[in-house]
């Protein structure tokens, strides 16, 4: 096992048009990486139309799909590339966080935050890389290889967790990563500066085959069983937001890559 | 009570600076307008923190909200004045028309699609011209006035309106609007080219005070126990859309104006 090479932590925001030419979650159910690619037009019409598709997607308009339309490649690599993406991560933190200190946190440790981990907490750019950002259409996908290699993304995601620890929110971690990633997966979390996690929950044999909302919503609901309130909930997919046992308040975090159901 | 011109459906486009001077649905709870002011100013990081919030507030990030920032009233008017309104609206109405195309329609006429009105069939460009775009910051709102000038979102919107009741579905409206505008509520639906419906739906004596997240949900729960399957819905606050006994699939359509909880 390759320990996360520190160089890609940084390369997050330098690659992201290579980012966008593989799948992973989707490849994560069918094994086969579905690849968008660039039909290489840059229009203002294409931009609008591709920016009202991001905005369908982050709303969840646009409901399951598979990749990003071929016309749209280029845009959301600029997306990426660019300030607007760090802006909008940001201004999603100053709201959670504007929620949290509203929470009265009553010091049993039950008050939960939770956060799903891949493009939420860490981002996978040097899966992409060591693939060859996805020059077939049909690589099989490599999830053990996937998951050794996250990386963390930069400033407003740290900015968040940081911020409630310090509030004295509990923290979970919620991941559709398997159990036999849980080593793996610690330390691509602790190399990029996350600690003090209270649980860290990945997809147990019982959970095999389960779409990521239920699987999610009934670790959700074994928490709220024990005694734990869930005040907020951080992902980049509306799987892991919505089904039950629903937080409070739920965050979204952008994702215009892949989708997972 | 005065018919709505027929020259302001048109001019929606045309002056969305001055729409956005006033905020009519926070009014609604308050009676008292507030009114966001552009403080002027214009940069590529304004434009970038003001599309930050604009998904913030789609995508439900931000919550409850007031007025619009001031930093971003000019931003939120190129917004509406520019194509990325129009496209964006276009962009939801294909996706929910692919949903409803794999809905199988029984014939019996429980099928239903609802949609909310201010904002999602109807504009209130009306209302703000005749309230001087919003002087001041104080001006009782006139609910009554509001109403009775509504006008049509152009395209779009009666494209999927038009589309699914050719699909079949049994079109049901439901508003926030009171009982006694009624009269007015459907004269401004069919002034604009709006038909058939099978219900509209106003908040009734009992209604008042609900939230609308409460009304809406209670009176779609009431659909489904007179058998009706609810299986789209089209709004453009997320109230219209939360809550119980929602749609199978909801479609968020922008308003970067104001929030009703």
């Amino acid at each position: 096992m390759a320990s996360p090479p520190r160089a890609l932590s940084v390369s997050f925001f330098v690659l992201p048009l290579l980012a966008l030419l593989i799948n992973p979650a989707t490849s994560i159910r069918t094994s086969i990486i579905k690849l968008p690619r660039s039909d290489g037009s840059r229009s203002a019409a294409a931009d609008t139309y591709c920016e009202s598709w991001r905005l369908a997607v982050e709303t969840n308009n646009a409901g399951t799909w598979d990749v990003l339309p071929s016309s749209c490649v280029d845009s959301v690599a600029r997306y990426l590339n660019g300030d607007q993406y760090g802006s909008d991560y940001d201004v999603i933190v100053d709201y959670a966080l504007a929620f949290a200190k509203t929470v009265k946190i009553s010091g049993d440790g039950k008050d939960v935050w939770i956060f799903d981990i891949d493009e939420t907490l860490l981002t996978n750019i040097g899966y992409y890389k060591n693939h060859g950002y996805g020059v077939s259409r049909s690589e099989p996908f490599d999830s053990k290889s996937f998951n050794e290699i996250g990386h963390g993304i930069p400033q407003s995601q740290q900015r968040m967790y940081n911020a409630l620890k310090k509030l004295g929110f509990t923290i979970v971690l919620l991941t559709g990563r398997d159990e036999d990633q849980r080593n793996v997966t610690e330390t691509n979390l602790r190399d990029v500066g996350y600690s003090g996690w209270e649980r860290l929950i990945l997809r147990g044999p019982d959970d095999q085959g389960k779409s990521a909302t239920n699987y999610k919503s009934e670790q959700r609901s074994k928490l709220i069983d024990q005694g734990f309130k869930i005040h907020g909930n951080t992902g980049d997919q509306w799987s892991d937001l919505l089904g039950f046992a629903v937080a409070d308040r739920s965050f979204k975090v952008p994702n215009p890559m892949y989708y997972i159901p």
